[in-house]
């Protein structure tokens, strides 16, 4: 049996009852280690599993598979996943790659981003599509993220931006060379994806263009959801632009149109209350 | 401190490890009743939880709130609730109401279908937003959620339909005379969705519209996702009027732009593969 188990948010007693059974379980446990990160590191997980974990990355899940899912038709395989197992697209194809080979699998789920960014107080059910907001390069700055949330927010809708994370990624000189030399994890921070944000609202306006989304758009910064330390800031995507909200992971939200109650949670994290009320009541229903 | 508990989906082992250890520490636990429920009952949560557990249905987490967070100040109390705490606004305002009266609260994040969904291998990011599909009345037959559904489509989304729960209702009848007597609870199941959706479509034609859904649309049928027992059916809105999935919770999906892998996954769990390619294919990129 393949198990795919999320880990949830934040550390590791954020497996559930039902996941940590599977883990001590299982022959051979693998750590997915390039979609995202918890809080502590994969000793800690070790200690509180007692199960040695194999880290898996990129390369690994996708091109070497089958050694991933050797004898789990005979024994059972734990792939942990931070938050929920069907985050990113690669799992999918691990799930497809085991049904081909006659592997059943268990979905054991969690938390992920996508459902607990609930605590903020905007209604989840009032979030339009998904954007990933990528690091640009001084050759590469696309917008088309900026379009979606636009979108969303013509439609009244929030946006929760995901924001890029880069691990074990070579320099294009060590690609070139074909050195496996990787440059150190980057996470994007609230600040650096906000000021990329103003950056398009900008260039927008300086083709004509009168952009939905501008600097005073209330905006929720969140650092380490579901951790003990996590944080919370709502405030202007101006003020995005310079919070501080410490350690990865980061993620945005743009607002759409708020209700009353969803208006009353965000202020809990305001930073600045008074500019929060000016900018906000605008946009209320 | 107040501790708002995820349970996750399934059964009593589907809360975290953490979860586990903030309810045992608790003076009273309040488990949720109203918005979900899980595979098992009252009872056998109290089992595994080694806690006597307070039933909290809508009228008292609205009306009462105060008593449940009574000296919440001094001892620790846990509200349950069946997947993810911020599932549901009622939610929001008793976290209001906590810290008005000064009382800390911490949020044990769990998996919600919000974002168990992806088990059926449709990304997330690839839905719009979340509609409720709300039981018809003899007199009070609404169509919103079909606009929704299709505004999502034509942008290539896909929507999560999550299906009307009526528990502790009154008929009308009781309700008049003040008379505390509750209707059994009803779950729409699959079927019932399918079937509103289909009338809604004769609607429109009737009206001389061409929806953009039609009969042939595929559709995801899910039911009791994350427990042991769950089902997930894929194929035409027609065939969903009629597929069997036995037991409540039922969620419904209506596709919008598949890629491929996301098509892949979704023949894993087709009802009739032969009409499922033939009907998506014109909505593949």
């Amino acid at each position: 049996m393949l198990y795919l188990v999320g880990l949830g948010l934040g550390d590791a007693k954020d497996i559930t009852v039902k996941g940590l059974e599977a883990v001590r379980r299982c022959r051979r446990v693998y750590l997915e280690a390039y979609t995202s990160v918890l809080t502590v590191g994969k000793e800690a997980l070790e200690e509180f599993y007692g199960k040695e974990l194999i880290l898996a990355d990129r390369e690994m899940v996708e091109q070497e598979a089958d050694s991933l899912l050797k004898e789990a038709d005979v024994c059972d395989v734990a792939f942990l996943v931070v938050g929920d197992p069907f985050g990113a697209t690669t799992h999918s194809d691990l799930v497809l790659r085991a049904v081909k080979l006659g592997i059943p699998y268990k979905v054991i789920h969690n938390a992920s981003i996508m459902n607990a960014v609930g605590c903020c107080g905007l209604q989840l059910y009032n979030f339009g599509e998904t954007v990933s907001i990528v690091f640009w390069t001084d050759t590469w700055k696309p917008e088309s993220f900026f379009d979606k949330i636009e979108k969303n927010r013509q439609n009244g809708m929030h946006t929760l931006c995901l924001l890029d994370i880069k691990v074990k990624e070579q320099s294009l000189e060590n690609l070139m060379k074909g050195r496996k030399i990787y440059e150190p994890p980057r996470y994007m921070s609230v600040n650096q994806a906000a000021e990329q944000l103003l950056a398009i609202i900008q260039n927008r306006r300086l083709q004509g263009l009168k952009p939905e989304i501008t600097e005073n758009t209330i905006c929720v910064g969140l650092a380490r959801v579901g951790a003990l330390d996590e944080k919370i800031a709502s405030g202007t995507l101006q003020q995005m632009s310079t919070v501080e909200l410490g350690d990865p992971l980061h993620s945005l939200i743009v607002t759409g149109t708020m209700h009353p109650l969803e208006l009353e949670m965000l202020k809990l994290f305001s930073v600045d209350s008074s500019s929060f009320d000016n900018n906000a009541c605008q946009r209320t229903t």
